[in-house]
């Protein structure tokens, strides 16, 4: 049913994103900004070469020997296709050819035992190595720091891509670390079963990369994170594995698994997971509603996620990123029959000049997945707490809009930067007492930093995830190129950063640390906790080659 | 509303459990397996004089500096009151006038920074510190190892007993550590709030040991478990302050509040917890069920826990289990009225001769707390799940009977062992795949064991909490004493656990693992995962003082 099993697994092609077959074309506004600025393409990926390999022989010869000389590379276009992420500095990089942090080697390990050995190789001959699965880390997590250290390799774990077990009595799948989200997506549906985790990278990232960054699905409502997803895992380090998760919860100590996840790379590599499935969903629908404003919208999602029933997807967009949603022909948010069967009250949002009606106002998705019953019950009882909240119904259209334009953002960020417009997101995570104040020291932040910089910015601020006690802030900032775009972001960037901790929210909510929010992140958990997690290294990765430079 | 705000805060006094002005009369079964044997009453605690305190006038004045003189004890009284925990060894021990174990001095800080202070007096000075809340660990929790060390403290938190903040929008309390539940859920009540935290140890044990033992209570289908309800935490440390939670969920890395939590007092003291609270319920129903085999009802709860909805308690006792309480004229489990309004359905389970009728069976319970109409909401749609699945409705009587005796449990060991016999209670948790292999292992390995001591036992087992992927399993085990009661029981542990684990189940759900499961503990988790978190304590603790030879 669900059109998520119907993206198939894309070789990605670095600097672009998404399947090379598909392109975006910018949006009336998008392109009204980027004016007659002229066009910044990038240089094709195929004319950069990368450093020479600076690894000697008998390191690639020692691996080799663990994963079979068909299975290391160091060809150009190996290399930079592994080099950095996805975040729009990334991008920038590598298409002004600068591919200077490329890996000097690709090793693609064809089971968890290889790991294990490659990292006792790198350990002893002390070289860097960095896990690899989508490789669309936007917060510098494949960057790591070479100092003192004779290379890098990129750990491709594209080959550990099986479902090993499916628990259909305790409802959990064993998955390989290398599987990619559709392609799990999909083995699992040829069973009955969902994982339920859609993030934004959904096309190009992969198992591991989910448990090692806390990914952060769009139905995260429904499903959970995908941290709260994990049951077991088990990681390889240099100094062999490590396998937890006897069982669902316990009091055997502190969780280690939540240790383990959002860790990085910088312990070792996670190699499977062991995570909750749910029957695949029968029905679904997708509701839009509007409200007078992002502070009604939020308090009616805080509702929801406080006294339930939470939708599967639920979302709010403030006043700009609304505007720009229905100035896409494809948002189409003039539609306005309530939801088909949203109880008695679905029209008492009407009316009251505030809540709908055309422009203006903050849009809400509210999505239901599920056995057809389940999601009636459920649609009902939200639709009731929405329109007492004051939303008015928009109907289906612009939450079936939503639903299937979900995957095009990323899309759309090629052809801006094509011509000359700069265009990044950030997120955080807050309590709902301090949900305004963030968003609007993160919102003054952004603006002074790049109107300083002589480009004055357009920001849209959406929630994409509810807990009972707090909710996401995800912005996305568009302004024209300044002279120095990288300088331009740097400077935006630090000032959003400073923003977020000054107001006590966390650094990131499902981006992860890796090395753009590194000194954040050591503000927000102290010294002590610090070095708690560097002993932690220490310990596991005693001489220190797992992406280094990463989180710590 | 509910009864336990009116569970007063008792001054427990060891051996005996709960409340002194209340006492126990033995149910008719368990006085019969009594039987004629000799009265074994204990020592009068008040007669017990522990070894002279070791530590020396430095010591004692070092701490007096910081807390004042008036909360420094080496009375024997508070000594032998902060002596172990209350596991039937450990009461077996105190009975029999042993009071080795007893601290040097009982310390009573005031607030965070002097638990700091007096950390790093206990650093400098090489003395073991074990925080006290209840004092109510059945896993040796509060019996350090003193092995190279000038002494133990005892530091009780009993004056960190404030509601430091209510968040009503982000729906958190921060609680300082000291607070008992009776007292912790008593002021939130008094706001319209409630933790919804109600472990066996109720009465008796505080906030602090409820989140440095993961502890998990009777309401956790409802509430959660504890580690669940924590958004924030502070540590104090002998290197100083660890402050953890500045978000409800985050991306920023591992997730250090759930390695603290569990901790049990290896990397410092937790002196204040920032907890999800929610309204206090306003309508209560339970509902008593019957199903054929304990497995009919495992299945049943299993549908409740994937597919939902789950109750707010739910529990599932065994045939001996459903056997002993039926048989207890308070437990009145003849009543066989349906729940008022379970709907349309609820008398579908009635005659089918198997799941209700009067005798064998088992029995579950399914408590509903919360606003009246979610209440009967939920009742209703779990009721018809419970119906479908094999169950004949009880009635409330036999739920509310149940609900009125739950905390009368503990209360019963004291006049058993009078009585000459050993009663011990242990706990699992395992995924559903595996949960009837775990009982039927841990039920054969106590029972030969216990019959080899020539002490045929009576093995009670139930489900009292549950997860998608799997449930705990509780049990009870009650046998004549043999000569040596000690070693009766403890040849019976150690056969219990390894049982527990050779059939893939955790150590521990929600006991903790002290030093009772430390081997099996470190059996769980591996060598490797073991360094690690002993790095972790070098790192905060670097001269070992906190809690030694506890969980690591």
């Amino acid at each position: 049913m669900s059109d998520e099993t119907a993206i198939p697994v894309v070789g990605m092609l670095r600097p672009r994103w998404g399947d090379p077959a598909r392109t975006a074309e910018l949006p009336g506004a998008a392109a009204a900004l980027a004016g007659d600025r002229e066009a910044a393409a990038g240089v094709d990926p195929d004319t950069i070469s990368p450093a020479r390999s600076t690894v000697d022989v008998a390191v690639r010869e020692d691996i080799s020997a663990v994963v079979g000389a068909d299975h290391v590379s160091d060809a150009d276009a190996a290399r930079v296709q592994h080099t950095r992420g996805y975040s729009t500095p990334d991008i920038l990089r590598l298409r002004a050819g600068d591919a200077d942090d490329a890996p000097d080697l690709v090793v693609y390990p064809g089971d968890h035992d290889e790991v294990v050995a490659i990292l006792r190789v790198c350990s002893e001959r002390r070289i860097a190595v960095v896990p690899f699965t989508g490789g669309t880390s936007v917060v510098g997590g494949l960057t790591p720091d070479r100092a003192g250290l004779a290379g890098v390799i990129s750990l491709d774990l594209r080959r550990l891509d099986r479902v090993v077990e499916i628990d259909e009595i305790s409802r959990t799948a064993t998955l390989q670390a290398g599987l990619r989200g559709p392609a799990a997506e999909a083995l699992l549906r040829e069973k009955g079963w969902t994982i339920g985790h859609f993030p934004q990278s959904y096309e190009g990232a992969g198992i591991g990369g989910y448990a090692a960054t806390r990914s952060a699905g769009q139905s995260s409502a429904g499903y959970g994170r995908f941290d709260e997803m994990v049951e077991g895992l088990v990681l390889a380090t240099p100094r062999g594995t490590v396998e937890l998760g006897t069982a669902p919860r316990s009091a055997a100590g502190p969780d280690l698994r939540q240790l383990v996840l959002g860790s990085e790379g910088v312990f070792g590599v996670i190699t499977s997971v062991q995570i909750r499935i749910r029957p695949a969903p029968t029905a679904r629908v997708f509701d839009a509603w509007r409200f007078a404003s992002f502070a009604e919208g939020a308090t009616a999602l805080r509702r929801l996620a406080q006294d339930g029933p939470l939708p599967t997807v639920l979302r709010l967009s403030d006043e700009v990123e609304t505007a720009l949603n229905l100035a896409d022909p494809a948002g189409a948010g003039s539609e306005a029959s309530g939801p088909d069967d949203a109880g008695a009250g679905s029209g008492e949002g009407d009316g009251d000049g505030d809540g709908d009606g055309d422009g203006g106002g903050c849009l809400v998705v509210a999505g239901y997945e599920g056995a057809a019953d389940e999601v009636a019950r459920r649609r009902d009882a939200a639709s009731s707490v929405l329109i007492d909240a004051g939303g008015g119904a928009l109907g289906e259209g612009p939450g079936e809009a939503w639903r299937t334009g979900r995957f095009a953002g990323p899309y759309l960020r090629d052809p801006l930067l094509d011509a000359g417009v700069l265009v990044e997101t950030l997120e955080t995570v807050a309590f709902w007492s301090r949900l305004h104040d963030v968003r609007a020291a993160v919102t003054a932040a952004l603006t002074d930093s790049l109107t300083a910089s002589g480009t004055p910015p357009l920001i849209m601020c959406h929630v994409s995830h509810v807990y009972a006690s707090g909710a996401s802030l995800y912005f996305t900032v568009v302004a024209p190129f300044a002279d120095d775009p990288l300088a331009q972001w740097g400077a935006a960037k630090v000032a959003a950063n400073s923003a977020i901790r000054a107001s006590g929210a966390s650094i990131t909510h499902h981006h992860a640390v890796g090395r753009d929010h590194r000194d954040a992140y050591h503000d927000e958990i102290g010294p002590l906790a610090l070095d708690a997690l560097r002993s932690v290294k220490a310990s596991l990765d005693p001489d220190g080659v797992c992406n280094p430079g990463i989180l710590l």
